[in-house]
């Protein structure tokens, strides 16, 4: 019998699905994206790149040989029936939940990770959300649509209600955006930094928490690999506090996202690094919290 | 006051509405690209690239400057409610039709295409098509999805029914496609090329004509810019007889249009330039047999 | 009557010329630049990038839409003479200012800064300058040539004298130009860096100014898209004080420009949204000051 | 159990190894490229981009649905030791051809093709070569290295010996290479053009015959992601004949190879497009006429 | 004393300037093109990548290794001042020509071409000249400008008259241009096609001849490279035949050059390539003719 | 007799041979990268980016028009034998320390400081190491190799042996490369970043030190032209502080190189100016110091 690579998986994301205490899976998804399109592209790039990192995290002292994460594949997607996208990724996230598994997402847009929230939110009514972005995707409809990547978070929102959503890294949106989030105190929002995280963090003590990484909170200049790049964000070094002082943290983590990578967009291909290390090093960081 | 420049219409298409024969208009829309999107972007860039054109055509000996042609922008959509989107297109259509002029419609993937003829077919019920493509378009649903590019001109022949459709340049596509085409003989196909075109151009004398042309009919070697290139394609001097061909046919043109020209894809430019020079010619073409 | 999109202008800036305080208009020359060329496409890039961004600032809490800002697009220029574009240039800034209104000067290389000073000298003598670059454009011929993008600040020197020109960012040059503006005191020069910027601006208490931004002044990670770049530069971060600290500061602001983008060597489109972010927030404290 | 997509086959090609007839396997290796490298992607560029194909070739009339074929992913090679990756090539060949099927190579550069010969010529010690190329690949030595993709015929040539070997397309090559070729007459060559391929597989009536195809072969204008690529090649149309006229000939195919796609030098993504089509349709031919 | 590589000159071009019979030199100046600058790159890359190609030419069956041919690097132009550049070309031309020498010129925009003829009819008052293009360049003025790419040949027309410039290829220009060469007969065009090159070479005979080719005369899908590219073009087999049909002419070549090569268009290098192997087979043609 | 421009040297280093204090070398080599290739082309891209530079830093206010510093060329390889090439690399570098200069190397990949200090360390045994990298490049064997760009400061070690080397910016490698630096202190290795290289260099008083600096130790945003990108490195700023750190230090400095660059991945050319801004102001510092 004939045995040779295959390279399906992300590095050393190879546990057996029975194993895996974090199933990733990916969401080729771009659908109701505005400007430039291309996340759709972002976990096949994710995957492909990956070889060129090493299994061992410096930052964090782990080593995704010693941890149980499954790369699943990809989910099958109805492209071209936004609705009926959003009940498949719903129904396996859901599945992965229901099976004591972490669900680890990597977009797509940022639309996608709705679907998974609800899923997470119908197994923890009680969940927090971390969010890191550029935009505050907080637009009740966005070209007449209530299912957005503008609106993603404002969706969310509107179950999950005030006082659970804390964002970082924010720095471009409408007055009406600003407004509901700081006049009305709908949802914390640190604006243009993330210096207040320790704080949120601490505040989360013992709480269930989902973290959304959407990828173009880091400025452009390490992640032009973006659709709606916005200058002024965060450097990766700041950024890479979020995995340390996450895997300190007292807290649960019951599941996390990366989305909006657009890998086109960035010939270098270090924005596809950027994304590849952000899920080795957030998995890591999952892993090493449930055990 | 102040004059300046502000290059927003194609070069040489400045015909004020009231005089235009052909009014040309973008529709910035891939919203069901299953492959590689971005053909919402070919409007605005073939704009931007007609200044590098000259406005008189070696090949036709006609000149824009001669010509009443009007480029009208692009038509404003609702971006991800795909139903809406083509009651927009139509309804854009029906309007310059209903006015007396010949709709030139920019794209955009291939399914704008199916609103444009909707509107045309409502005042002409008799036309026919000619259509250049790689693909044959003709599936019932892709994706499950019945409005797409990949079943547009099925969508068409539900309404216009056999003997009407005439393709060239074919040269990909499921086996049910081409026996639909060919065992059934529902739609006529050449496959590969273009060389039974003055036949059939003989053959539709005196007839009511509608172009649509997927410009991924010509080889990916000069227009590499497309979501799904297909090598063994059209020559662009095999291309550019269709407009000597239809330049001296005795047929009536009623409409045309351009489609997936997605210019980012090939960093050259040429492809944007092929879009213009095919946008100038053809609409040469329109507006002198309109007269 | 047809009505549809037109996108000629620059997002938000549609103010009715006799309604506008600010003014923006384009100059697509980079006729003397001497190493990768490109300016010339800047303006029409940003124009089209605008569609990306918000109209709302959170940086300032200002608004487009609140604002009088017209874009009127590009000036027309007799390419190849250089010294009858610098008379094209002048004209136009000379029609603004005496229908007062602010200029907003969008290039080009640098070399396109001349005329509009020269234009605002003559109805402020007493202007003063505020110069944020890389490179310090103080040499008094280069190529054998006194009109260069590499000898405009010494042009300008030439008819404002010492003690005007402030300079920022500074981090490339020839000893001879540092040794002009260090050891001779004929300009202020910051090199590296802008930490006195608060100092500066104190100075300038009353006074009349005008800012030109060379965007190389940026570190070529967030703004690669230039034909010289330059290392070492100011972070976003650091470079957007610059327009919090305008806002609040005591003096009144009569012209500005933004210079040396050239959007084909950043295929990212970072460098362009850059520049349309720097045209938008620098607009924005322009007519925020004038009212 | 959680059951996604998983994409790491080429599209189509999903037999179980006991079922295929016809097996792909990728050697993604380039250690000898003297000028631009990058085969070593070329594998993998391939099954990614094969999702915008079909299965179905037109051309031949043929459904990798209805065929035995099996992608087998990439061999493990120890880069960087040429002679043990030659090795490790003949091995995975020789057990492929030991299991009574057809081996169908992806390189990587065209050094790789001499194992894969080798283990072939072991097993059909008459075996007969038809070589599609720019380049003559006949030198004795290349960079003081017997072991080069600018040697790779020749080495071929020292077992097969004369009268086995039948070049087209080639266009460049030092006066020796063509001397040896011509004046000698050790090898068949028809520089430019394939216009005695007829004549050619006439001739080879009945024979055992492998199949080496450096892609380079096609005009630049079609396939310009390539490390050497040279003008004046062939056309798609003209390239594509060789399919049709294999499966119409009267001899037995026992092995192929395509070599030279290197993907990173073709934004546009054609060259890739034209590999996965090669890919699809001498799959299909090896399938079709071993039954 | 060490001894290293230099690779200053073009691959084999490498006799000294005291056996050359043919002198290459390039002109990095695109000072007055008016879209898409960067031929000044293209001497300096068609070096560094003729590393790529071989001596030997297999069409010609001729070689720099045998022919006398030497590559004397850039000429320092006074960039800014279009009319002392000229001179500055001039001048090294009459150099090249008085030393008895034939001279090759590596353009540049094609403005530059006209010193270079200049000083060829100073020398041969009597000299044709043979232009491949595909646009007439017989503009008046361009831009009010009378020294532009666009005018080059009618400039040279002013001086030659009537009845000894032979165009090919064309295939983009104005109305007036178009009357000017046909109407009036003061320059003989070949739109579109090179198909009656053997009766032009033929009327020829025995005559000084002077060849300047525009690379944009090739179909821009194996040219791309170039600021202004018109499809319809010839392809790279046609093209050729002008180096074959010369090498067995009668009559004299007294200088040449190629133009329009503006690399960074085209990231694959194919453009750069087909400048360098016109630069290698047109100069071996030029070394073999006046031996 | 002609006298032309050539360029083939580094701007400003034209120094003779005899008078030169500092000879720059280039190594075109990359046979051992394992993931994406393309340093081979680093040198000569420097040269022809560094015409967009000044002789003349303001960092170090020295000037090389006042320095004696020689670009010698690129050093020819038998590409293919990597022990062969290790030997042509140190007889080099072993022959400009014969003659009492101080050798200065631009790669290629890492793996060729290898032989570099080899020969550093046959004239100077007791030379220190400065190393700046964002890999710890110590592994015993990488793909079955004891001679990679992965293993080549565990080969330095091998000979030099504890307490010579010291690492800075280090963030990538395995669980047993950290653990030989840092738990057997083989190796000093300060992790992300340089905090501590004015104790090191206090430390290394009146020790000869040969700095190698592989150049993705800055921030890919900075940086990303090299084929292994890893983000959360070195800013600009940071980095630069080791020349004027150097400038002032109470050290001998024996020879330098910097490598990785792989200009290709960066098509804004910004990589290639660190690259050349790198070698000018460390070929400064070389000069300065050896006075």
């Amino acid at each position: 019998m004939l045995q040779l690579n295959n390279n399906a998986q992300f590095l050393g994301m190879e546990a057996p699905y029975e194993d895996a205490q974090v199933v990733v899976f990916g969401i080729p998804f771009d659908g109701t994206t505005s400007n430039r399109p291309g996340t759709r592209f972002a976990s096949a790039a994710i995957r492909l790149e990956s070889v060129g990192l090493e299994t061992y995290s410096p930052l964090l002292d782990l080593d995704l040989e010693d941890a149980n994460v499954m790369d699943a594949g990809d989910v099958g997607l109805s492209i071209g029936d936004t609705p009926r996208v959003m009940e498949e990724i719903k129904a396996v996230t859901a599945q992965i939940l229901k099976d004591g598994k972490i669900p680890f997402m990597v977009g797509g847009e940022h639309l996608v990770t709705l679907p998974v929230v609800e899923a997470v939110f119908e197994k923890y009514p009680d969940v927090h959300i971390i969010h890191f972005d550029a935009h505050t995707d907080l637009r009740d409809t966005f070209n007449n649509n209530k299912l957005s990547h503008a609106t993603v978070i404002r969706r969310i929102h509107d179950f999950l209600g005030d006082g659970r959503i804390f964002q970082f890294g924010i720095r471009s949106g409408t007055k009406e955006e600003f407004d509901f989030a700081r006049v009305h105190n709908h949802v914390y929002m640190e604006p243009h930094t993330m210096n207040t995280l320790p704080e949120v963090i601490a505040s989360l003590k013992g709480k269930k928490v989902y973290v959304t990484i959407d990828l173009d909170c880091l400025d452009p200049s390490v992640f032009p690999g973006t659709g709606t790049p916005e200058p002024g964000g965060l450097t990766y070094r700041e950024y890479q506090t979020l995995f340390t002082q996450l895997k300190d943290a007292d807290l649960e983590l019951v599941g996390a996202d990366i989305v909006e990578l657009s890998p086109h967009y960035d010939p270098s291909g270090v924005s596809t690094v950027v994304g590849a290390k952000s899920l080795r090093d957030l998995s890591l960081v999952l892993d090493h919290k449930s055990k």
